[in-house]
């Protein structure tokens, strides 16, 4: 096992990074074994894990509710059928609630936790990839409006993260390759050695070689620690982070959401990114081959379906939440492992960019 | 005008005591008068407040949502209007929201702030002497839940509270009553000398006397905000706010929700706490008469309805939130303003509070 410690001062919390975590009583914080708790999974996840879960907890001191699956339910409605459940069962303010399952699960259970009685503790057992590697660490907690995603939310850090990678060898191969997008986000923006990591042992991980998975894993969620620490609110450096997610969003939203998966949209959209980081000199033509040839041993897309235009991803682009007071800045690379969030391109050199992704997907 | 700033590190904020004050653009701090904003405010004040308010903000940058009056509408549901609202405007993480009443709109718009876009900034304009001295500091928010009050909350800090005197000359009687017990309250707890300065000006006080008023307000603020302080998220100090709380709440629990004004009983409260510091020595008979004759004064009451029974107020009590771990523990006076967080106390001391007050009530 691999220890991680989310530095935060007060609310520094540790990662628990292996095989079999989850089933093992004593990787639990004491908030969660010693007093009552709440468990919040859906129905693809608890077949799979609720048991061993709620062996390891104990069974006379939690609940479980199990919530439907899908980016559907998360809500604030069903935020409310958890305060239902708590209060229903007299969960006083020193309870945990216990997000089992991937995104979706941690982001409303997380939600739930900073809110109910104005806060209580809660851990996080990331079922997915792209949980154990983005999701568990930052404290960004919150549900969907039908106006926007995310737009209802609280910052609140969990207690602990187990990332058990056992949970990883079920799941689909498509959501597998969607999480490796992140992990490659983590070595272009800001840690070289690890994206040269990455392609020296790519095939290791879609192998789900456990030593690889937890390296993987564990230098991902440095890499965002190291920054939301300097930026727990999320004014500065944190915008890092959203690299390819520009891009990313505005294929989203042309292409409708859920068609392609977040992972896979980012995976194009640093496509994109490197495109015009290499039109500004910034990157080498063989750096962008690198990124786009790693996206492509992932499993993951680098060109955009045929029907997608240019004009349809500027306009969504302008709507992301990301614009700010009317100037677009986009995260881009100058040079793999040195990302910098940057107004510094001109309308043409953008939309050269766009242009290209449109035409060739077209080709 | 007096200014009293709320020292909690990066999170400090003033309080503007006086008259006038929410008419005149200069008191609002820069992320209201330069951003876009949302004032929140409801129906019995948007009449009396609301044209001035927009005034002195300028009416481009504004938009105002007029909710019904009443604690009926502190719910999940209310906040999501509001969300609403500001998704339709399409109000980005850069907007404020301006509560504008009592202690319900303080609440539930600190708590649609706390949580738009994971927290976006808000100003208090208080118009009621409860929310001017109690509510405006120490960032609890929150929202009803059909099984518990004040259930679905964060603490979330405002940048600035306006209180405005000249709000509390249009205030009904009973109310201003009511805001005088927390007034109280402040000098019981901690500050023996505001006591003696109530008990000299209580009169001009009940006159709406400008400068006593805002001398009243200020030193309550300053009362709660040093002990806010000590205790931002309420592990330990905190709890001595709840001086006459837990009776309060029982007598509400047992009159129903709203026969009493909250301020009324926890007056009552008050005085059954210091009955019980009086049984146990920590009291002198002429110090509890000095608190009871002080809230009769005011206008509150000092004694229960004659249909309250012990048993009701001792179920109720065992209920609330307040009791740790199977220990009731009161809030207590060893003198005026030296109150402790206790549980020295038998179970018939405690009965013999309970029965003189149910005993005296039925006489």
């Amino acid at each position: 096992m691999i220890t991680l410690n989310v530095d935060l001062g007060a609310r520094s919390y540790p990662v628990l990074i292996g095989t079999g975590l989850l089933a093992q009583a004593e990787h639990y914080p004491p908030a969660v074994s010693r007093g009552r708790c709440l468990i919040v999974t859906n129905d693809v996840v608890a077949p799979l894990y609720l048991a061993r879960v709620q062996q390891a907890l104990g069974a006379d001191r939690h609940e479980a509710l199990v919530l439907a699956d899908g980016e559907a339910h998360k809500t604030l409605d069903t935020a409310n059928h958890i305060y239902d459940r708590l209060l229903q069962a007299r969960f006083g303010r020193d309870c945990a609630l216990v997000a089992l399952g991937g995104g979706v699960i941690g982001d409303l259970t997380g939600f739930a936790a900073a809110t109910y009685q104005r806060g209580v503790d809660f851990i996080q057992i990331p079922t997915t990839l792209l949980a154990q590697v983005d999701s568990s660490v930052g404290g960004k907690t919150g549900v969907n409006h039908p106006l926007g995603k995310n737009m209802i939310g609280a910052f609140h850090q969990p207690r602990a993260v187990i990332a058990d990678t056992d949970c990883l060898k079920t799941l689909p191969a498509r959501e597998f390759a969607a999480g490796l997008a992140e992990v490659i986000k983590y070595g272009l923006l800001g840690d070289a050695p690890f994206f040269d990591w990455l392609e020296q042992n790519m095939d290791a991980l879609l192998q789900h070689g456990d030593k690889f998975l937890a390296e993987a894993i564990r230098r991902s969620c440095a890499n965002k620690a190291r920054i939301v620490a300097l930026d727990e609110r999320e004014s500065g450096p944190r915008a890092l982070l959203n690299l390819g997610h520009s891009f990313g969003h505005a294929i989203e939203t042309t292409l409708g959401y859920g068609v392609w998966l977040h992972g896979e949209a980012v995976a194009a959209g640093i496509c994109m990114a490197a495109d015009l980081s290499r039109r500004l000199g910034w990157l080498t033509p063989t750096e962008q081959n690198r990124i786009v040839r790693l996206m492509e041993r992932a499993g993951l897309p680098t060109r955009l379906p045929p029907h997608v235009s240019a004009q349809q991803l500027l306009e969504a682009m302008a709507l992301d939440k990301k614009v700010t007071a009317g100037h677009l800045r986009l995260v881009l690379l100058k040079g793999i492992g040195g990302a910098v969030v940057t107004k510094d391109f001109s309308a043409a050199q953008l939309n050269a960019t766009l242009a290209h992704y449109c035409r060739e997907g077209k080709a």
